[in-house]
């Protein structure tokens, strides 16, 4: 038993150089990698990747992983939580054939780029060829994971939060649905009055980023810890606690876009860097499910980032910065600008009340899809349909519809329902932050230290070495209900709407 | 046969793979890594440099090698070349007990970072214990790698010079020690006179940038293979001839430190860019040599980039970007301050004509050093008495001494002596070319493409497929001799000095 800990605690150390070596080489190709260089390095790549893949499926790993299943109640909850789970990993890896996993490895590494170029010359036809070996891999992939309770699309959905369905999702669609759209309904039909002035300026990117460097140490996001840099699509990837990393994008005819950007990047950050530095050498160094995180992300964007409490304090500082810009205009009107619903056609510059519209039609379409439903090349036209019936707007262009998020291109089908997941989360935690300490009266400090502490003690510490459920359940004290979300959103936009004038 | 070839290429991409994910490492650690990761990515980096070795050393890998050496004959030319180096390899890490080469990897991954933090603070003390262990090692692979032919200091020298030893850059030194130096004592006590008030101006980082690209053009830098970032101290770093990447520094006091840093970056970066693509999948992508790879960087710094003819034409546009600052500053006047002799601190900045003392400095203090005649501690001390004795000038601080350099920190002893046998190089190949074209002429051209495709087709497009002393002679077309370094330094200085007014 001693034996085969210290011979698992290598194979751990391993798979992490592994781990640092893929996400870096992801880091430096969402970043600044040249052009041409990803016919090669996808190769690379490749060989790393399969590498990685004979460490953790050799005969010696599956032995020592079985052994130390076993006798997982002897083992410390982090190292059972930790075996268990690498136990689930191997049973799904056993089931795919390597030369197909190694070539979908190398797709993977070049599909991102013939997005961008297909994103960037609105060209779906350039994407779709692509995109279909994609979807063809998750069909296969699907099949060789189907079991008895789980099958078609919901094997997909599973491999980002362990026990959530397709019944359990549609749910919380509906919930939604039957809350909110009618809400919405009501909500855009007014117009909320503000002096929009400062949306007729351009914001140079180097004062955008000097409001950034403000945000950073607001939200006390350790840059000796971390760093940010551009990219096409704003993105946050961890090497451990001790290196945290966060793109952004700045357009100059849109200031918000890059701030509510890194307010969102800045929560999935706070999040890697938060957890116990003591995980640093074990598997469990990340958060503790993709929807926990996105419920950080959204935390911070959302319910602090768009706040009234979070603007009286930084508003000044923002209108200190661009002083021509906003001559003449107030927080009110900024408040207003920023929490203006308004059916829009991209999804992360949605306003908070019809985001989740957004991730339902990526969900309708992924489900149709994995359902043989529709077909790969159908999708623009059911895109701009989709974006028709909920919102009632026109897509006037793919890069604006179908083209304009990379998560297809990176394989991520079943990844977009756990921003919705992820909010209603949010809107839980929050509530339950609430009973303890008046959250956005802690703002008044200038900065969200309270907030992280609390975050940190309840959940950010623990990273991955809990299962999702009950970790949810130990930082919102009891047990998931999309109610919270729908009460937050109404509750908030109808105060809002009506003290308008 | 086939089988071993085959074999053989799949521990050649898997080599490939390890040397991309430890030179992206490298890169991102000099370039924009946070300072609080370097202690968990130094180990992530040991394991991974511990199973490139395993992969190396392994007793599969060493079966092939030494079936393929055996018949190396029956293979073509490249292949040949590149069996007889991976044997020579073999040889040299079998030498070194695993956990010591693994423990020095280590050390090297963190090693730098505590000498910028040395540099930074000027406070050699602080370097002093990691300088020692670096040096140890070094000592200790000395005795591993003797042989009877092959002793003390020639061990380091040869790992960048294949048969260069101290006997042989003695020579080199001596014959520049004897007629370059009373040369540089004479010249030095001239003043050349011209214009320096742009001197007192503070350059922009933005508009040097601009400039810098600018050059990229001029060189012939291909931005789709290749990227520039700053750091501490320039390097360049190749992935294959399709991701070529130097990084900078911009001082706003000094802009030519950034101009001369590129123009010898950009030398080794052309270098990797033009070896053939089709040696990306061998192991044959990289450089002939260190000297061959200083020689191309030198010969783009100071052949062309120091040359009248080259300023002629871009001049006028530097001139353009500074109108302010260069108001009034004819091109004689920044053709003499770029070519004025002066005895200086820092190496990178010296002038054409006293670098190689610098040189002569370090591989005298190295010399001494494995000859066990003085000890790391004594370092600072030894450099300001050389500094005084060669160039008669007071080293105020050690960070503008001994610190100011990063290769000793890589554990790069052997290294520095390449760069003097690099310029004797150029100035050789500069020789040979201009029998074929005029060289200066041609840049007439505004750009450097005729010398570009020269060098490619006579050097560059080989990498490292041929062993480096005939690779000098096909490109120089005769043996090194370095009488030509020494008459380019004395025409050119004369020329300068003599019509200086």
């Amino acid at each position: 038993m001693k034996d085969n800990l210290k011979n698992y605690e290598l194979i751990r150390k391993r798979i992490n150089a592994f781990s640092f070596s893929s996400f870096l080489a992801y880091w430096d190709s969402e970043t600044e990698a040249p052009l041409e260089c990803f016919s090669n390095r996808s190769k690379q790549i490749g060989i790393l990747n399969e590498l990685a893949y004979n460490l953790k499926t050799s005969k010696e790993t599956i032995s020592i992983i079985n052994i130390l299943y076993k006798n997982r109640h002897k083992l410390n909850q982090q190292l059972n939580h930790e075996i268990c789970e690498f136990k689930r990993d191997l049973l799904t890896m056993k089931k795919i054939p390597i030369n197909e996993y190694i070539a979908y490895q190398e797709l993977l590494a070049y599909s991102f780029n013939i997005w961008l170029k297909a994103k960037k010359e609105n060209n779906f036809l350039f994407f779709l060829p692509t995109l279909e070996k994609i979807v063809n891999y998750n069909k296969q992939f699907i099949k060789y994971q189907e079991t008895k309770s789980l099958k078609g699309y919901d094997v997909l959905l599973n491999r980002y939060v362990n026990g959530f369905k397709i019944k359990d999702y549609d749910k919380l669609f509906l919930e939604l649905k039957e809350t909110l759209v009618p809400f919405i309904y009501e909500v855009s039909k007014q117009k909320l009055p503000y002096n929009d002035n400062f949306l007729n300026f351009q914001y140079s990117k180097e004062k955008q980023k000097q409001f950034i460097n403000y945000l950073h140490s607001v939200l006390q996001f350790d840059t000796s810890r971390g760093l940010t840099k551009e990219s096409e699509h704003p993105f946050t990837i961890s090497f451990g606690p001790s290196d945290v990393r966060y793109s952004n994008h700045f357009y100059e005819d849109n200031l918000c876009s890059g701030i509510f950007a890194a307010l969102h990047e800045l929560g999935h950050a706070l999040y890697e860097q938060q957890v116990s530095l003591d995980l640093e050498d074990t598997l469990s160094w990340g958060g503790g499910s993709m929807a926990l995180h996105e419920s950080q992300s959204l935390f911070y964007e959302q319910m602090i980032g768009r706040s009234k409490a979070f603007w009286n304090q930084h508003f000044p500082v923002l209108k200190s910065i661009f002083k021509k810009e906003f001559k003449g205009v107030t927080i009110k009107d900024f408040y207003h600008h920023i929490n203006t619903v308004k059916p829009s056609l991209i999804r992360i510059e949605a306003d908070e009340l019809t985001y989740p519209i957004h991730i339902m039609i990526r969900y309708d379409i992924e489900k149709a899809l994995f359902a043989n439903q529709i077909t790969v090349k159908d999708l623009p036209i059911i895109w701009k349909e989709k974006i028709k019936e909920y919102l009632n707007i026109d897509v006037p262009s793919d890069k604006e519809g179908i083209l304009q998020d990379m998560h297809w291109a990176g394989g991520m089908f079943g990844y977009f329902p756990t921003y919705a997941l992820g909010a209603a989360y949010a809107a839980q935690i929050f509530n339950t932050m609430n009973k303890e300490f008046n959250v956005y009266s802690s703002l008044k400090n200038k900065n969200t230290e309270e907030i992280n502490y609390w975050l940190k003690i309840n959940l950010h510490q623990y990273g991955s070495t809990k299962d999702p459920k009950s970790l949810f359940k130990h930082v919102a004290k009891e047990n998931f209900n999309p109610k919270y979300y729908v009460k937050y959103l109404k509750n908030k936009y109808t105060k809002i709407y009506n003290s308008k004038n």
